[in-house]
């Protein structure tokens, strides 16, 4: 819409001063006050005289005045625009300004929270589920209908713990691809599974106080949450059962896993680990995070229950997330709570964001009602299967020597192990310049006990493609370890 | 989907077993897990032994079985059902678990943050807007467009501080509308004005050392948010300037001010205050936050800058929204901010919830830039500056004796101050029971010293709706007048 339309031009004065006076001083209180911004394009004479009901002369003239006072400036067979204004420039102190920013903030450099993930030929990337085989056809249709609703519905308020019938679909949902029992009234819809976990931080974390303990190496997001709450982080090691329970002390109050498929490892936490988690949080009063992000996408056929599952004493928030199994921009979570947390949660969801887009949440009912979301689970779980075991397979054919894949049990990504020699960084770092893009562990922890492995999603890249790009990974793994065994046989006589 | 569909009944082993013992024996342990749900209706045997491609009366044998054994049963006329199973209670210390909540939670009472306003037949409920004009047929199409672009886009990673576009056209919408001038680059689009505010707070509080300053009798939802963030909260009276400048202390860190339409007093802000809470916060290194919620729907037809507009030195987070102006559900605001704090926002952002829904952003921008939110926000502007003055006129007709309409400058309420001897808050109870939805300021802010005023929102009630209602409003007052009268008669003998 047009600004101008927007401005007061008021002629009832036209007594003392003359139209053209008028026009041009309204256009340049205007263009002072920025009303109308550097560059506009302004209207033709012909179409602001219609406009505004005056002689295309008196709009020639305004334009004329102030071309000339610098306001506007013409552009031969472009038109007349608004001239960039010089602003007085003040001198701030954007240092002393910064210092106002609570500690956590100084500290951080924007690249510390998230490795950059560039999208090149043959994309190994993590977190980035298949999109391309999404029904977006169906999403749309939904979304559609979930617009019409949405008038019919536009006076009723909003439940802050989401809509019921949503929370419906999601027990109903959990309760056959999880086997967790729950009610609606335990569940409360969030924006994603990153609000699912900073409500429950703002729920159970005292600044400088709370002591939580998650897995190392672990999930970035989380650790930098858990700093930015100001929380004690406990990091606890990861082995080939999962998190190591037995190196967490008594004394913390959150434990933050995800048992289903660690992030970044991959590995799936033993029955035997997840009885040890549960025993020890009932025993010392400690709530767990169950991160569950993406365990419907089962690879092997041995269900393994989730904590929530397990857990007779209340003690565990489930989260859970739609990016995973939909897309990314669903921006649509949820998690299942211990009873004695709903209301305080519901309060934390409302203080935040008043509530998720009603919109979006019914566009999503409508999607897992339909039997859209389980129809599109089992596409993937397929899809997924096949390029895990592509993954492995080529990488047991061409690159045994070198790389070992580890066993997952479900989600969209693994971690390979690096023989000893070839650091995993440096590994990753050129394949990257190769054209793959792929991560390794100390990408997303920068430990130095950290795993030698890479971290392989597969959301992202076909069957053929990672035909191609292990080729590709072997090619560069028998050019490092030449030039490693030279660099040692180039050592040894110094050493 | 039907869950049964999940199920892996496995006919393998079926040498040694029976083919109704595997399938009771599925179908019992899909029952314990809760894959299967009490009262799930079980498919008909015949579409069963269609599906598993057995016999009909294998699973008519199963099905016998299974009911005998109260795992399922059969209701005449209606079908097989799961049966409600009974679950082992555990005994668990609620009250202990609860314990675990940080300390603000617990001592908060759900009714705390906001007062509950039912919808009567007469609505002035405040912060609801007029939706009913709302053109949701364009809205629809705009969200429809935006799901075709959604599909292009699916791979393409979104940007934590919200689409390009959209921050330039609220930066084009601001400047003619507010008169601020910004750049694409300091605007940060959030959930709402709500997550703004939450986001701040992230970045400037430290929990029980900065001393945030804020109206008294103020906005319930930033009061909550601040003792949710641990603030020290110094409570500074507002009069018929707005906010009392002078009564700040030097030394609070961060004030939180409504300044074009006061929460809940709906008054604006002098110049003179404004400039004097600039200079303020120059002096002595303080953040404000302008809440500018509502002040597109200028009523009178001076306008009033923004304190954004005239801050020289980087001290102003100005929030706005668009729930205001279009309707709640859009849960999308945005924040221009201060240039020293735009990485800290948006990495609070990331960690917060990573970014909005591309598809919501998408549709309001193509709302934006077609023309139809200044189209909106004009004929909005028209209703409420005549459902405000319906408000004025009736008021000042029926009930001049008893209720003083205060002035506001912009926005969708106002207050009313009632005349001393009778209680606006017994008023507004009294009313309700009527079948008039209204608040007093003491339903906001639970203050001795409060007002003796009523908060009216237009929103959500037409012209012949506010003549009908102040009718009855006078006919309340001249009762409740006529009955203190009494009691104050027979009072004063035993005084």
């Amino acid at each position: 819409m047009d600004p101008l339309f927007e401005l007061d031009i008021t002629v009832s004065d036209s007594r003392t001063r003359t139209l053209v006076e008028i026009f041009s001083q309204a256009i340049k209180v205007a263009i002072q006050e920025k009303r109308l911004v550097d560059g506009y394009k302004m209207p033709s004479s012909r179409e602001f005289s219609r406009i505004k009901k005056v002689s295309r002369n008196t709009i020639i003239a305004v334009y004329d005045e102030l071309c000339v006072t610098g306001y506007l400036e013409t552009i031969t067979g472009k038109g007349t625009f608004v001239k960039t204004q010089k602003q007085s420039q003040i001198v701030i102190n954007k240092t002393q300004q910064k210092s106002r920013l609570a500690t956590y903030w100084n500290n951080l450099n924007n690249d510390d929270i998230l490795p950059k993930q560039t999208m090149r030929t043959y994309d190994f990337s993590v977190g980035i589920p298949n999109t391309a085989q999404f029904p977006f056809d169906v999403w749309r249709r939904v979304v559609n209908k979930a617009t019409r609703l949405q008038y019919l519905n536009h006076t009723k308020a909003a439940p802050q713990q989401g809509l019921v019938d949503l929370r419906q679909g999601i027990v109903n949902h959990l309760s056959y691809s999880r086997a967790i029992s729950s009610s609606f009234e335990h569940v409360c819809i969030t924006s994603g599974a990153q609000q699912a976990l900073d409500l429950i931080c703002k729920l159970l974390i005292t600044p400088k106080q709370t002591k939580v303990a998650m897995e190392s190496p672990g999930y970035p997001m989380a650790k930098h949450l858990f700093k930015m709450h100001r929380a004690k982080i406990i990091y606890v090691d990861v082995d080939e059962q999962g998190m190591c329970i037995d190196q967490i002390p008594n004394d913390v109050a959150l434990i933050y896993t995800t048992p289903s498929h660690q992030f970044p490892t991959g590995v799936a936490m033993s029955l035997e680990r997840r009885r040890q988690l549960l025993h020890l949080a009932n025993k010392h009063n400690i709530s767990i995070i169950e991160d569950d992000y993406d365990s419907e996408f089962r690879l092997s056929s041995t269900p393994i229950d989730a904590l929530k599952s397990l857990d007779t004493s209340q003690n565990v928030f489930y989260v859970g997330t739609f990016s995973k199994c939909m897309f990314p921009d669903i921006r649509l979570g949820f998690c299942v709570l211990p009873p004695w947390a709903i209301e305080a949660f519901c309060n934390a969801k409302l203080l935040t964001d008043w509530h998720n887009s009603v919109l979006l949440q019914t566009a999503l009912f409508l999607f897992i009602s339909e039997g859209h979301l389980i129809k599109h689970i089992r596409k993937m779980r397929k899809c997924y299967q096949e390029r895990y075991q592509a993954i492995c397979q080529q990488i047991n054919l061409h690159c045994a020597e070198y790389l070992t894949p580890t066993n997952v049990f479900s989600g969209v990504h693994l971690s390979v192990k690096v023989v000893e020699h070839i650091n995993a960084f440096t590994l990753a770092n050129t394949l990257q310049e190769q054209g793959i893009t792929v991560s390794s562990i100390t990408h997303f922890e920068n430990d130095i006990n950290a795993q030698n492995s890479l971290v392989l999603g597969y959301g992202n890249i076909t069957v053929e493609e990672i035909k191609s790009a292990v080729r590709l990974i072997e090619k560069t793994l028998k050019s490092m370890n030449k030039t490693i065994g030279i660099l040692d046989s180039n050592k040894s006589p110094h050493q």
